[in-house]
């Protein structure tokens, strides 16, 4: 299958949108009118690939994307017009305040996702956003959605989406493979760095295969398998420091490949074995394997297929895959994310459908998806990674339970100088 | 394609023989008679998967197997029968001094190895042996090698001699994938223990998936990337210790899952960083896959096949592979490991034909092969990832130089008495 760019997929988007709009005219009953009227108005931060997908996906499915925030009037103009959004701007207030937004999308630089999140909460709107840049800023973000439980507050890992890890995480709940004992992932594929100079070359920016791919299998490691790392240690490399478009005094320090263990489950030694292999060296392919060995059997997600083998019988049985995906594929995002945005976006509007009021959601279909708490969770684990990584050693998961204090370090420089 | 049984492997490999035989008649001039001849008498130590095996393929190649050795009179009677093999006993030194044996193929349990094997040496004998238990054993067998460097000794690991792998060599040496960054290995198959209870079930006999199946892999990365492992770091399980036929006060110790991390090459940043995932909990399935990636291409071999693909091109190109083993597949060895094991044997043939003096070799045809020294080396590091598992810590591997005092636990003990 040929690689479509992002403007067919728009294309093939918009069709379908179409498509919906005339059969809800045919048939009321079906898809009533004020089911997709009382969808609520989207507000979408970000103009990079993930945001470029996700507008149409979300027009297709009868969401209607009323502002987009971009970093420059120029970026946020050119994708608004591109995608047929009424308003746009680089003022992030402009369309957390728009009366007609409330569920905020944000897919913007790690740095800057937990003053957004927190102020949309603040505002009262629902939120749908990717991971922050530390445990402090996750953390931040996990007070607001504690405050506002009645909000929407979602992370936008959509591997938990995907039907092959739904239903690979049914049939480990119902004992396919017995007890769970060893988890192998692999995930290899082209440089993730943009194509000048910016935060997915900087490690402290939340730039890097661990970061960005690495903590999406640390969340559905722990959604497969209905537990968390305690323990882990890893190892991170930078193979290129430097290319054809970083040069000179700049030097990428994020990472190109990163291999972790987690120990997850029991601390005994009847716990989970997880083994991550991530490697962005790898032009020309995109390679997503995630394995669940156990007592009685294994399953296997290949992308966005599952396969599954019983001990005792002679080969893998395909247990699901082929033809989950109908959209054109689109080049810069691997399939398992693209067909599990998809299958995020269907969820989303399942969760508003269910109720009269447009800001009023329901748990069931989003149930799958990763929280707030998760999202902290998952940095910590990223974090620990990194420690590792330089001390060599194992390093102990502990979710923060309360703020650092901003001022510790300004504070023990001064119990140092008093003695 | 269908697996064959040991006996099915035997007729196939005795009708070659014949082939072979009248083939030698009918044009003298192309395998002299005089060069089958002059082939080493061989003793073979151990009857076993690998010697039942090795016997037939020996002979294929015109070697005469002179004597067998058993554990007990009757395994050695029994194997000794089915083989053709005129003499057979329990007792290793009527094996050693057989004056028709040349050469000796040492397969017996690790534990066992090092002492046969420098004893053949010490009577002049020519040495092909597999591992020893411990890095002790392994510098003993070393020693003897440098006492007597006329004499062949190496380690059988089939893999170096496997033409996927030769071929892999050649071509980083040639530059295929650029500078090698990282190693990424996977053995997947069914459950490495004997029927009954013996040393495959005890860590310290030699047991277990790192060392059996680690060790090979160890060796084999060294003779890929003509480098070695200066630290390591790694986790193994015993995740099934009793099963239907070990069972009551006796458990498993041996490791049926393992993972470890490689640093080879510089000490620095731009070493080669190799990660071996091992998992024996995986019946019906035999996977092994060797991956190099480097910064223009990786290659890749899964089972007996090489797959290469450049950065930039579209997809993996099949650069050797499919049509190499034509004889039948063995269900007790995986086919990496009997084709190995035939080209092995082939080598050996070519490597002792090139001379007229049946005792005598040429070093080319087995240049490939591990020394002694390297089955040190690869013991070394099996111990250092051990250890690594138990203390959670990198491990850096150091070459014993010197044997070490068998008094030292004795003297130390001592010593804190007198304190």
């Amino acid at each position: 299958m040929s690689h479509w760019a992002v403007p067919r997929l728009n294309i093939y988007l918009r069709m379908l949108t179409w498509q919906k709009k005339s059969y809800v005219c045919e048939d009321a009953s079906e898809v009533t009118l004020s089911g997709i009227a009382m969808l609520p108005g989207v507000g979408v931060f970000g103009t990079g690939t993930t945001a470029r997908v996700l507008v149409p996906l979300l027009q297709a499915e009868g969401f209607e994307v009323h502002a987009l925030w971009g970093r420059s009037e120029e970026e946020a103009c050119g994708l608004a017009k591109e995608l047929g959004i009424p308003f746009h701007t680089s003022q992030s207030d402009d369309v957390l305040l728009h009366q007609d937004v409330d569920l905020v999308c944000i897919y913007i630089p790690p740095s800057m996702t937990k003053q957004i999140a927190v102020k949309a909460l603040g505002i009262g709107k629902n939120v749908v956003c990717e991971k922050a840049a530390t445990a402090v800023d996750s953390f931040k973000m996990v007070t607001a959605a504690r405050y506002y439980p009645q909000l929407l507050s979602i992370m936008g890992n959509t591997l938990r989406f995907l039907p092959a890890f739904v239903e690979m995480r049914q049939r480990l709940l119902d004992g396919y493979v017995g007890e769970i004992q060893v988890c192998d992932v692999r995930v290899y594929g082209p440089s993730l760095l943009d194509q000048s100079y910016g935060w997915t070359c900087e490690d402290l920016m939340g730039g890097g295969g661990l970061h960005t791919v690495g903590s999406a299998i640390i969340d559905l490691l722990s959604y497969l398998t209905s537990t968390r790392a305690h323990r882990v240690h890893g190892l991170t490399r930078t193979f290129v420091q430097q290319n054809g478009l970083i040069r000179g005094i700049r030097r990428v320090t994020s990472d190109d490949f990163c291999f972790f263990q987690l120990l997850m489950g029991s601390t005994g030694s009847g716990g989970v074995c997880c083994t991550v292999t991530l490697n962005f060296n790898m032009p020309g392919s995109f390679v997503q394997e995630v394995m669940v060995v156990g007592s009685t059997g294994r399953l296997v997600a290949r992308g966005t297929d599952l396969y599954g083998q019983r001990n005792g019988s002679n080969g893998e049985e395909l247990l699901l895959g082929g033809n989950g995906w109908l959209g054109p594929e689109v080049k810069e995002m691997p399939l398992p994310h693209l067909h599990g945005l998809s299958s995020m976006v269907k969820a989303l509007r399942q969760s508003f459908q269910a109720h009269e009021e447009r800001r009023s959601w329901d748990q069931r279909p989003v149930a799958m998806a990763s929280t707030f708490e998760d999202g902290l969770y998952v940095q910590t684990v990223v974090e620990a990674v990194k420690k590792s990584s330089s001390t060599g050693e194992w390093v102990s998961v502990e979710i923060m339970s309360k703020e650092p204090d901003p001022n510790q370090n300004l504070c023990e420089a001064l119990q140092r100088n008093k003695n």
